[in-house]
């Protein structure tokens, strides 16, 4: 690893630190290094400002000058609540920047590299780029593919079966893979999971018992609005956003109801008599979310393969059998082939208390 | 770990050497130790005979006069087809046995340890038991249950699929994953598949691709004798012993044909219209099997689980989602609670290829 790989490899762990709490901004991280000392460091704050390079420039203060700046993604350029961070590190006068990769928002988009070149600053991109486009995939995925990036959550016994066929289904995963799902939870923007869900298991979709001062948004879809008014989310909608995709054709009573809860409400275009999976993403990119965590259930689930919108899957096998009454973990796919089934590459696999935890992202074709 | 255990530890990996290929006997190591130095190993023989203190005595000859021997099963003491093993060591003079568990054999069952006591050798069973148990768990199972010990294999995708709803199966797992599962047949006394898997598939079930000189037997559920007769099973009996388990209410015709192509029949007990899984276990090890391999499909799957029959489980699981018409890996439990559900604790879990491969044996009560 060279030198700039170590210091990137830094500002991208310090940039995770925002993950679940800077949308719809960037998580990014922020080095400043001279002569072989660590004088700034920073990353994006609660909400998406203060940006990273404020705060670590804000660190480093006149030390700056002639300094080493590392990035993990191109410094903005346009004027918007604050001044731009590329601005900033002329003014500052560092005299290298290196970034991970370049930002994809049209009003970025290479104006932060060129204005700092223009002013004399030695600018290269590229560094650990794969790892920083990976962790920034949310706001990547918002920006140039007008949806979030979505992680679905599978935890079910061995036959893939996610509760009984009378429906129980606490526990079927022990607690310490419940413990890791509230922590998955705090690194997403939102939860989400479908009305079936809502209605069945009533959940809170917070996070719990690991200390944490935020939470994420949690969003139901259902096109008809058929979530319980006097369920847990309902009550407590003003404490933690509550986020409902529904159709354009629900009860507008139900509608306002919502809204007195606190809720958000997103319309959602309608298809084939169920919402579109598509506009319900591209609905919630344009509120803002970058990172989404989808607990279930099977419908939700198979609506989001067949429309190719899974793009991570992190499954817990427990210890048990349910058989084939047992609720499965993916709704029907109407696959015709083998060959035509969502296929995911394995990123990595552990144990998790007594259950098996593996990792999945979307197969390169 | 002690010095006893060291060399009790090479005696048991001496005896895995036997797995599949000792039937009815135990897979048993044996390790012949002097001044420090081993003078002999042993295991037990394909077919069950030599047994391994035979071989390690024959290894250490003359030397073995005052030596220390460690050996995975109590010595036989009953006259065979061979003398008994524990008036071999008498005969050799040795000084101490070290034995890792007794032998629950009838005609053994602590006259091994008795006939070396009597004869003033110095004798310690309990080294290593546990794993000695583990390993010789097909012994104990047919010696004590009066059934083999089941390894089941579940092979599937994430969702617990195991072909699609047009039954396409091949391939959901990885070449890797196919190269374990021929490994794990080479381990067993027999691979065994309910006769739907054998219509369906038409499979071998034997060892491929590894160099193997030895197959493991073929066993096939059917209470009709519903198999194939122009199938793949049926063609190469006469290589490979097939073992058809059949309800005695079966053709006489079939059942005389089956014989005819080098098939070995054995009668069950049917109980509600279908075989009875104790009786079927009972008929196996009646036949001497020991280990068997159980590679579904989905009924056989699930009548094993009813029985509580499945005392090891090898779930294999793919990168791809097949979703709710596709074929389950175990079929309907009849469960009314989930905690009623078989449970089985998790042994390890590792990635095979694309795939995860974990390993769970049944519950401590």
């Amino acid at each position: 690893m060279t030198e700039a790989s170590r210091y990137m490899a830094l500002a991208l762990s310090l940039g995770r630190r925002g993950f679940g709490r800077v949308w719809p901004n960037p998580a990014v991280g922020c080095v400043i290094v001279k002569d072989g000392r660590i004088i700034g460091r920073g990353w994006t704050q609660p909400g998406g400002r203060p940006h990273a390079e404020t705060q670590a420039l804000a660190q480093a203060a006149a030390q700056a000058r002639g300094a080493d700046v590392y990035v993990t993604l191109e410094p903005c350029a346009h004027h918007g609540k604050t001044p731009p961070c590329a601005e900033a590190l002329v003014r500052a006068g560092v005299a290298r920047v290196f970034a991970a990769t370049g930002d994809p928002d049209p009003r970025v988009h290479g104006a932060g590299f060129r204005a700092l070149e223009q002013a004399g600053i030695h600018v290269q991109s590229g560094i650990l780029e794969a790892q920083a486009r990976r962790d920034n995939a949310g706001f990547f995925a918002r920006v140039e593919l007008d949806r979030p990036f979505m992680t679905l959550k599978l935890a079910g016994s061995f036959d893939g079966r996610i509760a009984t066929g009378t429906g129980e289904s606490k526990w079927i995963t022990g607690p310490q893979a419940r413990r890791v799902v509230h922590a998955l939870r705090a690194r997403h923007d939102a939860v989400m999971v479908g009305a079936g869900t809502a209605r069945k298991d009533d959940p809170a979709l917070t996070v719990r018992d690991l200390g944490t001062a935020w939470q994420p948004a949690r969003v139901v879809i259902s096109r008809r609005l058929d979530v319980p008014l006097m369920g847990v989310l309902a009550r407590t909608a003003t404490e933690v956003p509550v986020i409902l995709c529904h159709g354009k054709d629900a009860d507008p009573q139900l509608i306002r109801t919502w809204q007195d809860l606190g809720a958000v409400l997103l319309p959602c275009a309608a298809r084939g008599g169920q919402l579109d999976p598509a506009d319900v993403m591209r609905q919630l990119a344009g509120h803002g979310l970058t990172r989404i965590f989808c607990e279930g259930g099977s419908a939700l689930a198979a609506s989001l393969f067949e429309a190719d919108l899974v793009d991570e899957l992190i499954g817990f096998t427990a210890g048990l059998a349910i058989g084939a009454e047992g609720l499965p973990s993916i709704g029907a796919l109407g696959l015709s082939k083998l060959s035509r089934a969502p296929r995911y590459d394995l990123r990595s696999t552990q144990t998790v208390g007594p259950d098996v935890m593996h990792i999945w992202e979307r197969a390169q074709p």
